[in-house]
């Protein structure tokens, strides 16, 4: 049973703000805590589930030796944000963000420049995870990565995929990056250009990529169309997949 | 101004029962009701738009000689979908949507195979679009390519492709088809093996591949991923995505 405080507080972490504020965030559905569970449990706060979920799963949750409570349906509504809350949810805190050097000679990571919808956030969460890329990096306007739409559209990709949050000339101070791809019309063909390691920069859903960071790309590629194309762009979740694909071909496959 | 009459008979075509039982669909938006005058007039009903827009596209809406009536922005609103009604509405016939022979031995085409989401349908759409695949396919139960959502989210590809709902094994009765594409577990790589023209069944979200249709396929295809990767796959649209990119590099860039 949860008390109107905990109700409320978890109410609370709905927003941004607050969220930010505690440095906590939640995760919901029967599969993601699961998961959460199985490969982050050091950063579950709590565990908030259905009697049915906790019978089920009562092994798991007593090796993790997380806090949980039994809540009834009618509570789990109140917290979720789900239209169709599903048996958990979990409070967890932020997961550390503090970016590992990467080897940029042989490996390949994302900077989004302002990716602002949280479905576009989380199909390229889930996009990096397939490709491998466990490291990636955004903008500091970019969207949230804890907002409860990005947490679920990325199936998981959140509990594997690593978010820093720099501007880029900041990450290119500290990390040593000699190739910095970003797809600009009227350039060389993603597919015969010798893809290289290196930073992949994805634009703004509207606007693309901001002028102060075209100038740090010095890999400009195009993601080439057939000539009979009438569509005058492709989205960015879209575009991060062609492009992560044609990488993860010529670098991996 | 709109009569009480006309703008329940433009409501109507929210629904798909009414806009099949009419063959009539809604276009909205400047860009989208720009292109459709310029591309497709021969299939507009009408076009209702704000003094604004008749006066900024006087031209255009002469030359093309359509029926017009010019409402104020509350009437829009009323026949409208969008959150924000977009100075023009189109109400327009369906498209003939009979299906012309494709040259299967060098071009290549989709089935979308119980796609139920119209953002997807809309991407998937806008893919086709850019990759040159002006003829598509979908089985009877695909989303319906006249719901709203799938004309506003595929940017205008909606004019610009064709879509044929019909059966797989009708399809392959019907046209010369040596290779069936499909994505399954466990099959070579999309990105070694050497692609032809054929066509390509795309899986519903959930479901993927209908097992009947699985039968049909000669051709399987794997869209490889990182061993580290732990996403279980990749939504439609996105390996849509990927499987189009890689056809268009190996048969047509």
């Amino acid at each position: 049973m949860l008390s109107k405080n905990q109700t409320k507080e978890i109410q609370f972490l709905h927003h941004k703000k607050y969220r930010d504020q505690q440095k906590k965030f939640i995760v919901e559905g029967i599969k993601l805590c699961r998961e959460m569970m199985q490969t982050k449990s050091e950063s579950i706060e709590s565990l908030y589930c259905t009697e049915h979920f906790f019978t089920t799963n009562q092994t798991l949750i007593s090796q993790t030796k997380i806090k949980y409570s039994i809540v009834e349906e009618t509570g789990l509504k109140k917290i979720s944000l789900l239209e169709t809350p599903n048996e958990a949810l979990i409070v967890a805190h932020y997961f550390d963000d503090s970016s590992k050097p990467l080897d940029f000679q042989n490996e390949f990571s994302l900077y989004l420049d302002d990716i602002r919808d949280p479905g576009n956030m989380g199909t390229i969460l889930r996009l990096a995870d397939w490709f491998g890329v466990h490291q990636i990096f955004a903008s500091p306007n970019t969207c949230d990565c804890y907002n409860p739409k990005v947490v679920q559209s990325s199936m998981g990709a959140i509990l594997r995929v690593n978010i820093s949050y720099q501007t880029l000339p900041s990450i290119l101070e500290n990390q040593k990056i000699d190739h910095v791809y970003g797809a600009l019309f009227n350039s060389p063909s993603l597919y015969t250009q010798k893809l290289s390691g290196g930073l992949i920069v994805i634009g703004n859903e509207a606007n693309g990529i901001s002028e102060q960071n075209i100038q740090l790309i010095n890999k400009a590629i195009t993601i080439p169309a057939s000539p009979a194309n009438g569509s005058e762009s492709l989205n960015a979740a879209m575009a991060t997949s062609i492009i992560l694909s044609e990488f993860f071909r010529q670098l991996k496959a």
